[in-house]
């Protein structure tokens, strides 16, 4: 297969996983760059079943946001997308999520922190992009781009998440474990103070060093229930942890 | 198709979309007005099955509450709808619901503000109406459209929501953001201090402009997965955001 | 048909409407009484399957909790029924459930009031019966019996509810009211201090007067929905509001 | 049958009923322990399809490890059990489950008490592993096995729970029900202040009695259930109480 065909697939892959998951619904968009060819391969924008797209319905794009390919409707802020793509070699693979847990970090007065052993992929904490705005312009995308810096994620305040990954496999596990971390301190902190993990704790915990192979593992593993899954909108979000 | 034939298809529709998201179960009730006309179009009453309404089970009445056509139970608080739709000429879509996330807000002393950038649409607020009983006399749907004024919606105590639309796409749409910003503003509250987005906040970001085109994707995305849900009572809701 | 068919296909039909709920699981019970012949006819007890029990699934019983016909195990919480259906000429149905939201005010240390208009059936409160113990003797049947007075509802600590009604279609209605007042308490509560209504607020309200009505068209809505439920462990608990 | 026939059946279905129940997911494990003959029979590690383990891939270990029988993947955390059937003769089941509820009790400042009757058989609490790391060593194995001490369960720091069982039913029934403890108190919190039972009141109540009766029952009721889901990802979780 080439890296196209290869690519085109695990896009459209990735975005039933999501919409499986309940974390990509209306208003959601993914990509993945091919550094040889400077493609990007983004799923179509609002408004289109995201639980049944194909690996022909996925766009090409280049790092101007010009579609080179694909006639499906090019998402508004697909300049979080090229920024962060022609700016960092390790962001193979960006994801802009309204996730319904995540993005509830985004409305509060708090820093996001790990609370579990996997969020310790997280050990910096996820820095928010305060802007009350869509990302539609280049100059906005590099806003965005620069909270981010060589992190993983941003959180986007009243509006959603980035995570980007050096390939699709790794944004899908990135994008699961901090929406099962912000779920969890959420439904914890009815039970009493939470504590997350310090810096320093959740480096010693190294989670980062084993996370490509668990990445890939988790990948095979959704997509084998997405594979079963009957498509009825409220059958899917398999259980994570 | 006439104009009956489309808003009588649309109100099923809206009413079965309703249902497959669980935000209408054995109380709520929607309509659309026909100014050529002067006829409401609204979906059956207290016990009727939401989620397999068909266009033909769709009540027309005139603004005085008369039954025309249909033999199916007219719902108790007709009243809403006919003072809206003979008051406001942008409210040509009226739905009231007991929905379970948004009637939370009028349960509790605080105000409802918009916390994502889509609830900007809800840029004043939303107002409580604060009467202990239903709105079963045109009287006291007066009282209710009072409190609601020119606005999209208002909360109504220990009890649920009114939405109004120029369309029933923006209806639904309305009352999904509404339904999804107070479920945010409960789960996010336990991870800190919710900062919703200031009344000039949520100006400037200047939701309402776009608010017609979105509601009409939306409303299209809802439709394909109301196609396909199988009507089993706990797989509908699709995620939104 | 005989008035034991027609409590029979209740009993069996109403525990199949709760296992769709999610209201009855491995523990709860419930139980319709036929004044004319001193019968009582109840679901099984624990480990039977609440979501296919049948007709001929029901245990008759007499007032001292002696099985007259059925083979199936009996509830060891026999006494819940037989001292109420004893006690009480306007207790002809009684339900004992582990129900996940209404359980939960039996947990804190706060009184229940309702906090929507259809929870003004319980304006005089929920009672709590405060012994850590089950109920498994007449003597602690009485004790309990004692609790809940001529109300239609009582809290158990640490265990779960008792509702009762003048027939199967109330008992339905009020257990279905009272989860759902609980469950929008504890989630409204996020949102600021929940208002409940006042007992003067509750009894001008009058949601008694029109309740039996009322829980006519919802047993109908649920049996419908009931009928089509594929069985599937999470397809159930079709919204109720 | 053998026991190696029965041990790998019961590891298999229960791995499946905590798949419906979403409890094990990607990183969870079970085992149980044959005295007889030292073999442990264990179901596979990360990223398996528990939804649909069968018999045949169970795997066969003895107490230092080694796997004997079957070419799935061993669970990482492998001496969690080792140890733990090593040195109590009444550890003859053990689960480490990332479960969603129970697993929050691990990430706040206050320790775990029963707020159920049922949860009465955790009358000395569930105490807390306190390292923020895995256990893949033989020497955490014992750390870990050192804090449950003769407990049922101990919670691991921001990672997930142990509980244990005198057979493979009592490990599912303790496992349910410790889940079902920490989600009510969650959510129970937001009513009022939750009072849990002191260390007096559960042991009056006496619930490890009757436990292992109870949670075979419970065992056949899962099993029922289990065998009609249809594995899609989301129609899982059958009500517990």
């Amino acid at each position: 297969m080439t890296a196209e065909t290869v690519l085109r697939e695990k896009i459209a892959t990735c975005t039933r996983i999501f919409a499986m998951q309940q974390m990509i619904g209306l208003f959601g968009h993914i990509s993945a760059f091919d550094p040889a060819t400077g493609r990007i391969y983004m799923c179509p924008g609002m408004g289109v079943q995201k639980a049944t797209v194909a690996d022909g319905d996925v766009l090409a794009l280049d790092l101007e946001g010009q579609v080179l390919d694909g006639d499906a409707r090019i998402p508004a802020e697909w300049p979080i997308h090229t920024v962060l793509h022609g700016k960092r070699k390790d962001a193979l693979a960006v994801a802009h999520l309204h996730a319904p847990a995540a993005t509830l970090f985004s409305l509060v007065d708090r820093a996001f922190r790990p609370v579990t052993l996997q969020g310790c992929i997280f050990a910096d904490g996820v820095p928010l992009y305060d802007q009350p705005r869509l990302v539609r312009t280049v100059e906005q995308g590099r806003e965005l781009a620069g909270v981010i810096g060589d992190g993983r994620a941003a959180l986007m305040r009243g509006h959603g998440i980035v995570v980007v990954g050096r390939d699709v496999e790794e944004m899908l596990l990135g994008a699961l474990i901090l929406e099962d971390e912000v779920r969890k301190w959420a439904e914890a902190s009815s039970l009493g103070t939470v504590r997350p993990f310090s810096e320093a704790e959740a480096r010693s915990f190294d989670a980062a060093s084993d996370f490509q192979r668990r990445s890939h593992r988790c990948w095979d593993y959704f997509c084998e229930i997405e594979q079963r899954w009957d498509r009825q909108p409220g059958t899917g979000r398999a259980g994570f942890a």
